[in-house]
């Protein structure tokens, strides 16, 4: 039903702009990827509007050429926005909603339902999940393109079905993506087998250097500025980094110190079961999840490392 | 109709004996478990029989005490093995299939149909699949503790749905899984977030001394049995490792030298695309796939690995 209103209204219009959050991930470009595809065989003019550059890893999926940056004029008259729990997210791209009509398809519980159609169901792995049930009420037939597209959106989401997000409608739509042509292998190797070698010493210097406290239920990896240059690594090759000092066993925080280009430190938090991390990350003008949280702050690397440290063994 | 056969004889007879191979992995312990498990709930007597531990990280799974090491006198009327391609893979526990019925179940491309009943299929992405599916044919009702262990089996066999034995089958039956009962974030905790200590320093260590050779397209990586002794390091804590070397952008084949406390070494050889490791691997008394083979040599460790990556330079 939740459908209903939305295919009628893609069926009518003609000119579609497919908006989505800044700093992609894979559900962002997998999403707006498959439903470009998708549309592009009804038949429809559609332009892929976003902030950010799509990451690397990700141009292999079709039509990730065809990503444009906003600024242009372009005559719309609908915008699909994707994976986006709220307008600001949609970055300077945001402009492109004014006076359109607007469907919002999102699985963000923290989604606003800021379009006239939405589509937000918070039980999905991804929004890449949506959009699959959206081409099939549409009655687009599928084709490897779009389904390595969807099959990219559901595996980054879940952590590769992974996450407490995993459902068994997740597995089955996995499974018709796989009748449908996607290879999991070579989606895997495109999105996995692509680390920078940077990105590699950068993972050694970090678990070498990693620190336990308060009998090893708390891990800490500190990097410093001079660890980034000497490596030539960038901030990004970080992602991730954190869980290899959760997924240690006995460890329940697992923190990472990052002093960026601008001497500022990036503190990363994670907990594994019990501790509340985000209320610590909020002492610090930072905020998140229970489980994972963030803050920015300024100050000496070593200094910072120890108060946080500090703090965190007085919430055990 | 290959299912006919052992279920009739299955529900025949009544002490039961399940076998697999040594060094046991996820597959064959989820396979075994699940087995057990279901055949209990039939009103077999069932023992299973195991040269080796069950390692730690398959604690969790039901009746993974029950597991026994060869050696008692048990009054068996079937043997089922399962995950072991031949009878040597069974080690000492091979005895128990003496003048007995056996039931050989398996997915390995190299079984030797041992069994007077072989359910092998080279499609299934793990024996639990298969395992699996004979339960249903014995119109065992599925509990959460029996997906758990068939569960366990695909995950790891698959590598997390990654590998190319992945299929639409595979899926379906993880969202039957999952519709059972099973969570998947609680087994990805229990497999994938119980590392130890010596095993993250170890990585960090290897990923600090991963060389290059080749205009990068080798990445090699070499441990001492000093490196090992220093950290507290086990050589099961190198699960894995060569992995990280061979995911790297631009590396077609992944080299890992490990210097054992008998100061014999181990060569790891990986490859991504379409380089032939096994070949080289024969060359010094090894063997295994095109992706993915090993060899054990004495020598000293850096003109092991000076040698080896000549050789690898020359197939390129
Ligand atoms: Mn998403
Ligand atoms: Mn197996």
């Amino acid at each position: 039903m939740i459908y209903q209103g939305p295919v009628k209204l893609i069926k009518e219009r003609k000119n579609i702009a497919i908006l989505s959050h800044v700093m992609p991930d894979g559900d962002n470009i997998g999403s707006c990827l498959a439903l470009y595809n998708a549309l592009i065989k009804l038949g429809k003019n559609v332009v892929i509007i976003q902030d950010d550059d799509v990451p690397e890893i990700y141009k292999f999926l079709k039509s990730a050429d065809k990503v444009v940056k906003p600024g242009g004029d372009y005559s719309i008259d609908l915008v699909i926005a994707l994976d986006c729990g709220d307008i600001s997210r949609l970055g300077k791209s945001a402009k492109y909603l004014e006076n359109k009509d607007i469907i919002n398809i999102d699985h963000h519980i923290s989604n606003t339902k800021f379009g006239h159609h939405n589509i937000i169901d918070t039980n999905a792995s991804a929004t890449a999940e949506l959009v699959y049930e959206l081409i099939n009420k549409l009655e687009i037939i599928l084709d490897k393109d779009i389904c390595e597209c969807i099959y990219t959106g559901i595996v980054t989401d879940t952590g590769q079905f992974q996450y407490s997000n995993t459902t068994s409608v997740t597995h089955q739509i996995a499974a018709n993506l796989i009748n449908n042509g996607v290879e999991p292998a070579k989606v895997y190797k495109a999105l996995y087998q692509n680390n920078s070698i940077s990105k590699m010493k950068l993972i050694g210097k970090a678990l070498s250097l990693m620190e336990f406290h308060y009998d090893n239920k708390i891990a800490s990896i500190m990097l410093s500025k001079e660890d980034f240059e000497s490596l030539g690594a960038k901030d990004e090759d970080t992602d991730g980094l954190i869980n290899y000092a959760r997924d240690i066993k006995g460890v329940e925080v697992a923190l990472l110190f990052k002093e960026t280009y601008e001497r500022k430190i990036k503190i990363g938090f994670r907990s594994k079961d019990y501790i509340d991390v985000s209320k610590i990350a909020q002492k610090y003008g930072g905020g998140g999840h229970i489980r994972a949280a963030g803050a920015t702050v300024d100050g000496e690397l070593n200094d910072i490392k120890e108060k946080i440290v500090e703090d965190v063994i007085n919430v055990f």
